[in-house]
């Protein structure tokens, strides 16, 4: 396949396609103006073609069929690119490993590589890391808040859904002192998807149909990544408060920040935001008072997000939405593909 | 209508039954025991039968016609013992008025009096109080945690749906110095029942469906009744941080609080609410570490709560569940009426 | 337990009581005014407090324990009158044996004892009647349509969900002659509460939310109860085609009957109806032109129903709902053991 | 604006852009490949940015503006190409007069130029057609199944939601004779956006949440459409029994196709479909027994479709799937202006 100006387009793949959000990455690749997606692996639907394993792709699956390949065989092919792995945490260390071995470049979607530490990841998962040498190799990339030279690392770890939408409102505060460290405390709400395709009660149609409640309380594994990099923002340790709730919706994350301001007027919020964000597509500032709704990003990788100052408390309340499958994964992940590429950031994504 | 000891049931009325609360008032009074339901009013449906405007009740309305009874006509007849007014904020008062004037005893479910002084009302309503001589002789009645004396009360203020999921976990817990009175961050998710049956666009399926968010930044109205009763459990003001959502479902509150602990066990926090609510029958205590889930509570007058401890932020982190309809509204007022006529307390409401 | 007249309430279980038709038949039961739940069973849950497995039942449960008891053992208690079986397809006639045998009565809700004939259910189950000798001796009970002498019979078959939805407008237009017996097509909408709590990827909250689509086709199981019944009432064979559908809803059965007519006004339909169903408490006709809908019936035991005439293709189309749970059901198991014990039909589920 | 090879592409209007169906035309058509959106009027929301209407366009609206343009004014912009009338039955014909005077041309996505014949306007709508020296003049469009001319149309007019999912299986089964012409018996199931932006009690969400029924009986205004289309490919009368029903879900329509067969296998049936369908990119065929599910189809402008024969009642039964705001409306008049222009069939739409 070629493009328009005669180049053949690079090819990728997505290694473990069958959850919600390796279908969504297969639906955005197939599309994408500037690469070609050659291989999708799975090794529960090996063997069929895509549109039969997704049917809404039904005579838009390209001719794509999946294969079983397995890390090594996969490691092995040079025609691919850049890899995407769709992999369950604990597994994508098994891929992720032979693949940057053999010089291939990997965008991982699981939590295998996104902190810095084996001993937190010790911590948080409750078993050694499998691969810590590895860990200090991977760039964990926001895409509009990434390390400087982040291209250059062989394996970028993409956020989660519940640290993008908490992150982007809340890094820039700290690092411009904005708020302060002590007493933040965040909830979020997200939809039944964020749970992947786990087929058990809890996430039956009757069990979650007209049905909220918080879960993980009070040590969410993604506190991990979220405090380190609230860290990394600060210069210093950040602890918060976390409570993740399921809404009976499919898609989307709300999250509602609670943070004791330093400043004195939220003009000064958004004038941190604006600097940072005014020229990215995909972070939307609402107007204060206005509060972002989930039905209005879900199917983009925008992230809408807006904040009051309560003369009250003296806290600064921020509200953050996005679509947890787009913004909080495979629509995150081609973006950190095109920034990695040169290709324009919002390619594929609109 | 006689019951089975030969004495007439006492006869109630609902003023104002065209809402959700109203219509759900309608049906537990119907089926209730111990009193006989003698009128229900709203000038919208006046002269409809009772099943053609409630069609769940259809072949079990009783009857009953809906009147468009003004306040004085209500007020004349001496024949009805109680009124539940299931009125909007700022009419009720109307009906209120009239009606303890002439004696007969009054249960609002709207917010009309559930603030102790005018002036508050008129900093979170943007009005003058209404009817500020009826304020100081209208009792505010959670029942669980009621004022010795409210029964002698002529008029009883039902609290909200929101404050209900809030205070009952948090009343005992600041009266008792279990936790700290800064720094309490609230927030409490909805189904859209908790808009009453509003028509506008805001509350159209397609715009709720599958669509979460924040609203009423900073200042819910709801948070004048909240933390007023909080200080009165606390013996000084409180300030919280309280900030409601909206999920995509009918029925049902969940309510997230995040509290400076004094304690140093979850134990304790348990213990103080064992010592109000063991022997309560709709207040129900999971086990630390598991959380209410809405849908167990829909339908019934309950609220489950639990609570955790996080080590790492020393805040206690409590989560409760109701049915706004119900236990945040007309089954809270049955209980009322169930304690205040000397009935059993679940009479109605099983 | 006694009742009011000093004399003690007849003890009845349920059997399998873990699925959502044995949760609400156990909600029924427990607050029922002429029964005591005496047991209740599930291998799964054995030891386990009602409480504990049906949270809606949190505090409401009355010490009831589920217990594992096998079929002979139940049938070897005579301290209960009457036993409720919840239990799969295929599953229910290994206690309906030695119950019956050891002379306890039985209301069945599976689809074991629905057919008269064992071919039949050869038929369309695949496997030879593992039971056929109980088979002439099970009575089918649509209560509002029941043979006269259904009471003396030791089992009693509760009809199924879509063919009560079906059989109660239907069968005495047919029995009258006022529609033919060829050309009918019912198409039915059920909640997914319909297939059970099945722990498959089909009914997955993130496949069945935002989803509907027809199932079964052409030949659903529930067609040869539906087609022997309408016989009954025809005097001749009645083939129908019967196309059930998936809709994104907990529970709720919508019907739509569409039935070459024979009458020539849709008054002649009504007064069929009306001669039929006049004092029965759970029928409810509703004016011509007008629809049933699902929420309107769900939580009742009711099934709403009306006809309109299409003077353009000289069709009655017929609208029927109900709530598969209740009248589909566990609350018509419930009205066929109040008709059975002498009981108020309504007792218990108003 | 110019398109790759330096030529400007054609600018196009949507009249009316504020309902579900508008709102959908401005997306696909701010991102289509071969066109300009240069206009978007609504009375309602003159002078706001596009983005501030739909909030699912923020970030990428193009700085597009909403004008309040009369007809006159719009017919006189000669830069503007084709124009898009997504506005309420009986409204559109003021916008398709002048415009088709002034030589533009007009896909009209209402009602008003479906019919061929002011009589049958008339019966189904109540009043006289407004317009009717314009009705010959308009080509209805199916595009997979159009008139040989219909590109020298001044004025198309595009085909309803629920005619969509009926006509596409059905008229070539009429036109080859597979099925007979009497008898034939068609259910509905949509997604309430269907109703458009309807504020009424009865589309609020509590009311459509968990609630399923039948409506528009027996003579729904789609069905003048549906039954002159079938009658055209029939070349005789057909009259159907037609019932639409409102499903608990945002988008989506599924339709269930009873029709007495002349064909002896289900084979002639899928033999005729591909004939037809085989190479076009929107009509999807599933194998026999499979049913299609309207979510697979939401967000593309596929139709899915599948059939069985019931050897019971020799009837084949059709169920077919479609987004019902896409190929049921935006994305099909999007699909003609492909064609009408020589676009790739599938511009824009993918």
């Amino acid at each position: 396949m070629t493009n328009s100006a005669g180049q053949s387009k690079p090819a990728v793949a997505v290694v473990g396609a069958s959850g919600y959000t390796g279908e969504l990455l297969v639906k955005l690749l197939l599309r994408h103006p500037h690469v070609r997606l050659a291989a999708v692996t799975s090794r529960q639907h090996a063997g069929k073609p895509v549109e039969a394993v997704i049917p809404a792709l039904r005579g838009f699956g390209g001719g794509l069929v999946f294969t079983a390949s397995n890390p090594e065989e996969l490691a092995a092919d040079d025609a691919i690119d850049l890899f995407f792995l769709a992999l369950p945490h604990g597994v994508a260390h098994d891929f992720a490993k032979p693949l940057v071995a053999a010089g291939r470049r990997v965008i991982d979607l699981s939590a295998d590589f996104r902190l810095s530490s084996a001993d937190l990841y010790q911590d948080y998962y409750g078993t050694a890391h499998p691969c810590p040498e590895l860990l200090s190799r991977a760039a964990y990339v926001l895409p509009e808040y990434a390390p400087a030279d982040w291209k250059s690392a062989p394996l970028v770890a993409a956020p989660g859904c519940y640290p993008t939408s908490i992150l982007l409102p809340l890094l820039p505060l700290l690092r411009t002192g904005a708020v302060k460290t002590e007493g933040i405390v965040v909830n979020s709400s997200s939809g039944v998807s964020g749970a992947g395709k786990k087929i058990a009660e809890d996430y039956l149609f009757c069990e979650r149909a007209e049905s909220a409640k918080a879960y993980g309380l009070p040590k969410h594994r993604h506190l991990s990544e979220i405090e380190e990099q609230l860290a990394l923002a600060a210069g210093r340790p950040v602890v918060i408060q976390f409570t993740p709730h399921l809404s009976p919706m499919k898609r989307g994350i709300i999250t509602t920040i609670v943070a004791p301001s330093v400043v004195s007027s939220v003009e000064e919020i958004y004038a941190v935001w604006r600097d940072l964000y005014e020229n990215t597509p995909f972070v939307q500032l609402l107007p204060s008072g206005q509060t972002p709704d989930s039905q209005h990003v879900v199917g983009t990788n925008r992230i809408d997000m807006s904040a009051v100052l309560d003369p009250r408390t003296r806290n600064v309340v921020i509200t953050s939405a996005e679509d947890n499958l787009m913004k909080g994964a495979a629509g995150q992940a081609v973006q950190i593909m095109n920034l990695w590429n040169g290709f324009p950031e919002e390619a594929g994504l609109q």
